[in-house]
């Protein structure tokens, strides 16, 4: 099975399984998410009643062209489920997210959700996080300041271009992409990044995920639930 | 000495002692800051060379109108110091500032100088914080379930309001004020605070404060050290 079958085995499982008839549901980014919008909008095709929430603009797009209709995240008391990919996720659930740069949207919704369901295919499971570069959003006002801060705790830190200027966020803000060696304790270092000042948001999704669906050794799908402290 | 007298002698006291030639000075917002910047132009008309960082647009506009040559925060590598008011401050040195919406600058420039001063009138110094309510700095999406998780922290929260219309400080995001009985643990609640997905930042200064130029119960004037862990 290629990485594009492991997305569309993972995404519609993630859709099947858990979306069901008058939910309100968040809707993720990047190319396993997108699976779970099209399994959505044929849902919707074959009678049931679905809203989404999007976590960015290229879903709300996507939503809209599947048909599903979009509410707006204050409107909501809270969102039935989420799902969404991750860039990596480890044995304990921690994950990464933001490459695509919707990470702040991403968290928010996660939160929101009484549910939080992970599709990933097998590519994207590590032993430790780390592999990929975690995404920091900073304020625009003194991210040089930041940056440095950041630094100091021993990563390379980048900030993202795009077309030769910064990235700006949905949100308004900038992303410094941050190597480190490896990420020993996310926990802590989810609490010390977003202790910086400047700091908005991190990449890193710590005790949120409560269902990982992805696709085993043995290439079978495989559903695994979070055990939560 | 009513308060304005004491606004004026902390401001100017602060500037006489701690600013000198060739400093860059991060510039503080508010009714004690204004004397600390005047008293600043009187120095430059006077020969001295200082260049000056703003916490505000309202700043920025005063700094300039007292001969203060202005720099991009991003420009320079550190601030020499930084004089700011507070809201309330106690004995700890623990403070609550942002009662004028530009907590985040202020704290991104606070946390940018090597030594950073308040000036606060007498009103100011309180046994334990929480009777000003504290200012928390949010972004607009999803708002409303970010203040849903805040009020769970057991405060009373309410939406900052500028002409009939939701406040928006000068990084585009909402302000959500917050009455707590009182604040216990400052240092827990800052961590707590700023965990909360969609909290950019939030009003409690904790051990940034080096010096606190104040009145004591004399009249006189007070310049203390924070004993820093």
């Amino acid at each position: 099975m290629d990485r594009q079958d492991e997305k569309a085995l993972v995404g519609e499982t993630a859709a099947i399984q858990y979306v069901k008839d008058g939910m309100t549901v968040g809707l993720g980014t990047g190319s396993t998410a997108f699976y779970v919008i099209k399994k959505m909008g044929e849902m919707i095709k074959a009678g049931m009643k679905l809203k989404g929430v999007a976590t960015s603009k290229a879903t709300e797009k996507l939503a809209s062209e599947y048909g599903i209709q979009l509410v707006d995240i204050n409107e909501v008391e809270a969102l039935d489920i989420a799902i969404d990919g991750a860039d990596e996720i480890d044995a304990n659930f921690c994950a990464v997210k933001g490459g695509g740069g919707a990470l702040l949207r991403e968290k928010i919704i996660a939160s929101a959700a009484k549910t939080f369901i992970v599709v990933a295919d097998g590519s994207k499971k590590v032993q430790s996080l780390g592999r990929f570069p975690l995404p920091v959003e900073v304020v625009p006002f003194g991210y040089k300041q930041t940056e440095r801060a950041i630094r100091k705790l021993g990563c390379k830190t980048e900030l993202r271009m795009k077309d030769e200027a910064l990235y700006v966020t949905d949100n308004g803000n900038y992303i410094v992409d941050c190597s480190f060696p490896s990420i020993q304790n996310p926990s802590q270092l989810h609490q010390t990044l977003n202790n910086i000042v400047g700091v908005v948001e991190n990449g890193l999704f710590i005790h949120m995920v409560d269902v990982l669906i992805s696709v085993n050794m043995q290439n079978a799908i495989s559903v695994d639930l979070a055990k939560k402290e």
